[in-house]
């Protein structure tokens, strides 16, 4: 049994490991870490975990999670950067969900994040956790940057277009991006409140998102070289959900575009080619850990228009982490992540 | 491995039994059937269960089911009780989730159902599947009916307060319930359009509901008398769960009323007994098979409030026929369904 | 013109109010004030009213209110009562749409406020705004206590049983009364988060909500003498409506309720009882200031149950001010308030 | 007074047509017709209407709709071409809501629409109502073809782009487009109902819809020749509003481009160019006949990002019709389209 500690289990993503955890049978989770709620049981926050723990928040700075042999961060940005080296010193493996170790350019970083980087050197050994990129990386690594959400949905429907180098224009790569409200976290904020985005629609950050970023550094790695992407993410009152629709432009008009992303992904358990014509729904991943894809040629033209649907919290988040986990400990990839999505 | 059948899987209570069954270590499917959808590959119909199922709809009337162990019909009213005889004479169990034999009289059940009753001998023999209620007789059945969702949350909330000869006024129970939209079911129809149940919230069939009957036979049978009950029905502005708000007058106000709830369902793995002054949520239950219960008095007045949820299509349908399916064939009853709740 | 300014016009009621006043051909909206976003203008706040407004928010404590005819506080509780004075000395009227003024017991408000009452003379002379109940003294009123939203559709559902005395137990009034999420109010917190709200029910405060005490009075006022009344609110996944199911015991069993009902509110321009047997929807009233009742006896039984919805941000705050407004000021009831209701 | 006439007013734009319409003060609505609900009070299909109007259901062969200045066709596409001739001829002038005569090119027509055009002759004569591209044509218009939802938020969003011959790459346009619920209108089918259509995002006639020739064709008027166009359609989660997303790389990137869009709407009633750096919400135009669009050019590169928000039934459907109706009747353009939107 992995030992297993989340620090700042008090948000959906934490939340959601543990929900998943729950259902993982090499795993046993020793800790969970909450300043705020320390020494309140973890059922009493959520009932919904009611009969799966018995546990109680702990105060991460009196007790140690040394003994674990993997901790999560779920915490906000800027948290994990400043606790992860004494656990890596004591041979805890880390996977942070947040974005401290995403992007390899300490500068870029803080140019984004609008921080210093606490620990640059680290950024140069954290492995981004896209295991359809990084598979083998992963396996081996210390410490995992789990992939943001519209990153993951984005970069597995365009990966195969920008890796066939000379197939598209990977200079003008459009990302329209739709995402559910628990995209945006648990936290007491105005802009959404249920009645603020319910029965409402609409685009934020076109200006630059922190997303954008990282999106580039995936594709650019994928592509051998750097690519060029509008990205626009847009809220849609749903709780999960990230609906990618992605636009290229074909240099190869001739190219079996169906062919090209079912061979990509024939061998990865949690990308789904579906067949031609179609088109994915997030609720057909609610809750799983799945990124469904169809490609598109409107009309026959030169436009291809990629689908590509995850669930923010699962993909997007806490199974992407859970599937790196299973990497990282020599477990089948799929262990703990094998349930079908809750429909309706 | 048990062979399992469904009759009538296009529904959202046979998609439902399909997720759920998907997780279960003891069977397999071997049959979905409809006649609409004959040749139809499930996943076709339901992408969300893409990789779990290779299964094609079949036509009831060109495959035996004969050589499944349990039958479940999924279909509409009135379609059970002309096909279950039989299967039941070839040796196959049969779990009808429709109201088809709920009623123990074929005269009432016939007064509210509108047709005359196919089997009024299999009636008698068919024992109500409410394993807090029935557990004994459900192990040996041939034929159980899985009790309506409504009377489910209503008779688990109920239940203590009426087997407890005196306590309440049983001649005026009031059962003020509210269901998600999932109840209604999977079929083209006017009311159930999103543009028509969103932002919006109603009573209906307040002159008298089918679930009534059912409701006070469920709850006549435990208090060894009939009873009196006002029920009315609402929808809810979600897909799933079920709030029944319970009023009761008490007639000894002394009763330790969390005592007692709690001394009841000690024993029950689905059914959780909150702490005292707390508000159970749908949620918390969505896709699980837990009916959770509080029960408060307010300003320790005479008046006993249970609230009591359930997801409609878990608990309330899909789940509880899994939960009956275990008994039956001397399972461990929680096999299958012991994953927690998602939430968000 | 009237000219009005409102206090704290920065939650759902102020910006309701001045939706509503942008349609009223008699009012002049002078000034709207908010100490936090003082300076900015109002329709950078509530971007829907572009076109409507050219106001900024002032500051309070800066400008005076002095020269309107009416000022209309949308603040939290406990805000109003250290405010009016002064303006009421001006000569200025007041309409308060917290909860400062609605009851005549300056101790039991403490008790369910949990604050010291500023002015208990103020209490006195305040005039609850229900003009179905109390029209006439609203028209001479300085001071309207605006009636709470779960107390506006209570009232008028019960009101025409508790007035004819003898004709149910008032002893047991039951009130389950469900509310749309806007009721919570625009803060930011944690539970009327979209990712809390969605897709999920619950009741919450059944050990006391603050408008029990505000109903019975009401009613108590109606009947002539205290009644008894359990009342437990419930929050459902939408923005706006209430819908309160009620139920009453008969006493008089040959008693016309569907003429009682229609007799009672034939001359109300905002009460719309529906004929026999319907179910009136929460949508049905969507921005619009009616309030719609339907009456059943089920199974021709001793327990009435009145169903009865209202738009909570409209008849339950800011369209019943308005209409408190038009009355106290001699003009047509229905002033600004006779749109259709926005369906879908 | 107009007299004005509805044919087919059972759906969601005939229903939003006699909401606008009952606050309109210059005109009486004569007549409502459905061969389906003949004989039906109209407040007993919807009743939120109770109050406002006094008609029942005509059947459309038994009543004669000759003595109407105007009557609208809010029916299924292929109905009003064949109903429209005649009332023409009586000097009747018309307004169709749906699709019948929107293209200018019969043959196209039949394509999309899978029928043969019952009077081609009046596809030449009938003006596209764009008030915006077309305002003089209207006034003088007998038969006005009313623009679809998609085609007026987009078109309104890329004409200033368009218009400006040599700003941007015409021929690579991208629309994608988000719509609520109620686009499907209100028919009793699978797909949209309340538990399919929530908590679900999905694109859907990526490969073709019928509403892409007709933002060609309006795009190829305004531009002066043939645009090339990527459309992509969503279904969201709300019942009300669009969102189109419109992507165009720029040619000249020295443009002003909020200069060019405030100048092109300037004299617009029902455009409104949001301020630099903003995000139209489709909420802020719950209700109303506004097109709120804000134009981006992120990190300022090449690429032109246009948001342009409706509510599909007002400014995509009825409030647009009114909108013609107005101009052809030499009303102001503005009569009963002057409330604001309904938020939250």
């Amino acid at each position: 049994m992995l030992k297993v500690g989340i620090v700042g289990a008090t948000g959906y993503t934490g939340v959601e490991l543990l929900r998943l955890l729950a259902m993982h049978p090499q795993v046993e989770v020793r800790a969970v870490t909450s300043r705020k709620e320390a020494g309140k049981q973890l059922v009493e926050l959520f009932p919904s975990l009611r009969g799966h723990y018995d546990l109680s928040f702990v105060n991460p700075d009196e007790t140690p999670l040394d003994d674990c042999d993997l901790v999560f961060f779920a915490t906000p940005n800027g948290t994990a950067m400043k606790m992860v080296r004494p656990l890596l010193e004591a041979g805890v493996r880390v996977i942070d969900l947040a974005a401290d170790f995403r992007l390899r350019d300490a500068e870029v970083w803080s140019d984004w994040y609008g921080l210093e980087h606490a620990c640059p050197d680290l950024l140069e050994e954290a492995v981004y956790g896209l295991p359809e990129l990084n598979r083998q990386a992963i396996a081996g690594a210390r410490l995992v940057a789990n992939p943001g959400c519209y990153p993951t949905a984005t970069a597995l429907g365009l990966l195969p277009l920008v890796e066939a180098g000379g197939l598209v224009d990977a200079d003008h790569l459009i990302a329209d991006c739709k995402s559910g409200v628990s995209g945006a976290g648990r936290k007491a904020q105005l802009p959404t409140l249920f009645s603020e985005a319910e029965e409402n629609f609409n685009a934020y950050g076109v200006a630059g998102h922190r997303h954008l970023p990282e999106i580039r550094q995936t594709l650019g790695q994928a592509a051998g070289h750097p690519v060029g992407l509008t990205f626009v993410p847009h809220l849609t009152p749903m709780i999960r959900g990230i609906h990618a629709t992605l636009y290229a432009r074909l240099l190869d008009t001739e190219a079996d575009l169906q062919g090209l992303f079912e061979a990509r992904y024939r061998d990865e358990p949690f990308v789904d080619v579906l067949p031609e014509g179609t088109h994915p729904q997030t609720r057909g991943v609610r809750g799983i850990n799945t990124c469904r894809i169809a490609v598109h040629r409107p009309q026959g033209g030169e436009q291809v228009v990629v689908l590509s649907v995850i669930d923010n919290l699962v993909k997007g988040a806490a199974g992407q982490a859970i599937q790196n986990m299973n990497i990282m400990f020599g477990l089948d990839e799929r262990l703990g992540l094998d349930q079908p999505a809750l429909l309706p």
